[in-house]
């Protein structure tokens, strides 16, 4: 896997950058050593990457020059879990009248901003995925980013053509663009929730569904009542959140979107984290207390949970049996047929293993089909029906 | 928690130890500081144990002077699992005509010995157990040490008074000492299976059932219909043995003792090892692909995995909720108060946080009850009900 290469760093710029982090320049210098801080490659290699949290600075930041400074977008915000609604909500928003519930949305994370003149679509990692960049060019109006060059949209990209967590959920007929939080370049600060409401209804933005605002009082409630009503259509929950966006944001999710992370994580047992499978199954017992279930709604979560383990379990089992590799099979829609090839380079420098097929016109674009290969499972599985011991 | 301690080893004994390993002083010197190999405590402060497998030495290997040499009783070899029967079985015992089957008993290991003129039972960690040790002496014809000195009973210790894995299963009223092995001091050369059997019977020993010798052509079915049999006693499965004991054993267990072992894993579920959750998760789907299963019986076993991971967690999850506390509850029967205070002190010194009751007098001997503390899932579930973040 090749993420950006280790090369020397011209001492000026170091000291330059020493200087606008407030870090000393023997750490500077140290997380570049490391690849903490990784050049990106190709036409986007001015733009630096965190690739760990350091000092308060998440993950996946990004940073480039401007001007004789720099301009930093920064990075997702690691939303933490409420495992149980009361009492957390009132313990984390302790002092606020009224929260405000969102849609969790299950796709994955791209930043949309306007970097030295160019609009870019940055991942989750702080990558500049060629896809997600052609879709939000052609799905947003641009205008925002001359109108707000300060501002960044972060949102999920939606929908069945989707390489990375395809849905059909959603009704989305190809990938759309969700947007749930808009932040200033530098300070990271996020706009209030009614501010950011009003901008993205202004340029027609696509945004996450709001359920509106709730007393503290009976927010725990209130959120049951919608997490409920979100799982009966297998979406994956909610964020609440402190409408002037002071305090963090905390996510609480559905028993159909864990067991849904499990017939993924299962499908590929081998290449999942064990924390990942772990964490996911531990909610479910959890959620079964605090909801209070009886012996018949009991019985429906742990069929459900031994289903969506083993089912997938056996799937990718039997397939190998049957002398078939394992794929993940994903999809894209370019206008573009560079973007593709971009995108197919882009996923071998990530080290992701995938075969594209042949692109099939669909109106004045292109739908292009992806084997992602995941060796990991495959290999483990063939190697067990080989007589190999575990 | 301690587990020996570091101290000054006299450089004569180093080189002498050296010499009988085959190492060079240095390296002795380096496991030494490393508490790779540790000393024991108290009277046993002469046996040291080694605390992880060094150059094919198993972990749980104990070694002591002996005249002017030294004498070694080896751990316990890690036995492969078998993940499917066929081809597995052709594979790993290739070669040979007939392999054995013998059962595979559900409780914990222990070697018993004559070391130094005392008979001790040691664990698989390579500790003296003060417990297991009055238990075999009470169980055991000590003449067989006598006759034998070179030679160590390999065993699982088994029933209800168990501190450590206790079970109902095999109807026995107390803890009894079934035996698997025996193994040659030093070489760790176990005898063959027809030798062991005989001595054994000969000194009336309690062994692991032996279900009888296959040829190899057939083994994988005929150990498919015992397994069968065995998970319906909710029994753990089998060991398959070259019945000369030259090639190593592989296993292969019963979906009912998958379930079991989940069922305790999830009860501590912020203790258990995640890969051992894993392990027994995946073992559910080859087992279902190999046995070919019908929807029916593929919804049966979904189910009891799903509810031998739920209920568990639902029970633990609850007690915390009603503000108790959760323990494990396990019992021991000893003959001498001493013991039980020797084995109180044990555990402390293993780290093991536990109460012991008051003891009962049953007949000649007294039963105590125990309560060993899970810190780590109480406090974790604990903080979840009181509102904190995963």
């Amino acid at each position: 896997m090749n993420r950006g290469e280790n090369e020397e760093i011209d001492p000026d710029f170091v000291a330059r950058l020493a200087d606008f982090l407030g870090f000393d320049q023997g750490r500077i210098q140290h997380i570049f050593e490391k690849n903490y801080l990784a050049r990106n490659w190709g036409k986007y290699d001015y733009l630096f990457r965190f690739d760990k949290e350091i000092s308060r600075i998440e993950r996946g930041t990004v940073l480039y020059e401007k001007g004789d400074s720099f301009e930093v977008i920064v990075g997702f915000p690691k939303i933490r879990r409420a495992m149980v609604l009361d009492p957390t909500l009132k313990k984390h928003f302790n002092g606020l009248e009224k929260i405000s519930v969102e849609e969790k949305m299950n796709g994955y994370n791209v930043r949309v901003a306007n970097v030295k003149d160019d609009i870019l679509a940055i991942t989750r990692s702080g990558y500049v995925c060629p896809y997600s960049t052609e879709r939000a060019k052609e799905k947003l109006d641009l205008r925002f980013f001359d109108d707000f060059p300060e501002l960044v949209l972060y949102g999920e990209m939606l929908g069945p053509d989707n390489p990375y967590v395809p849905k059909e959920i959603y009704g989305i007929e190809s990938v759309d663009f969700y947007i749930f939080d808009i932040r200033e370049k530098n300070s990271g600060n996020p706009l209030p929730i009614n501010r950011k409401q009003r901008i993205l209804k202004e340029y027609g933005f696509l945004q996450v569904e709001c359920f509106g605002e709730f007393s503290l009082e009976t927010a725990a409630e209130e959120v049951t009542k919608i997490i409920r009503d979100l799982g009966e259509k297998e979406h994956e929950g909610v964020v609440i959140k402190d409408p002037d966006m002071v305090l963090a944001p905390l996510k609480y999710t559905s028993s159909e979107s864990n067991c849904s992370d499990l017939r993924h994580a299962f499908r590929f047992y081998n290449e999942a984290g064990r924390d990942y499978m772990l964490s996911r199954i531990v909610r479910e017992g959890f959620q079964t207390v605090e909801w209070n279930e009886n012996e018949a709604e009991f019985k429906n979560r742990y069929m459900q949970l031994g289903e969506s383990i083993l089912n997938p379990l056996r799937e990718s089992i039997r397939t190998v049996k049957n002398g078939q590799r394992l794929y993940e099979y994903v999809r894209i829609r370019v206008k573009d047929l560079k973007t593709a090839m971009e995108f197919e380079n882009y996923l071998k420098r990530l080290g992701v293993d995938a075969i594209f097929e042949d692109p099939q016109p669909v109106g004045n674009e292109y739908l292009i089909n992806i084997k992602k290969v995941n060796k990991s499972t495959n290999d483990k599985t063939q190697a067990i029906w080989e007589g190999e011991l575990w």
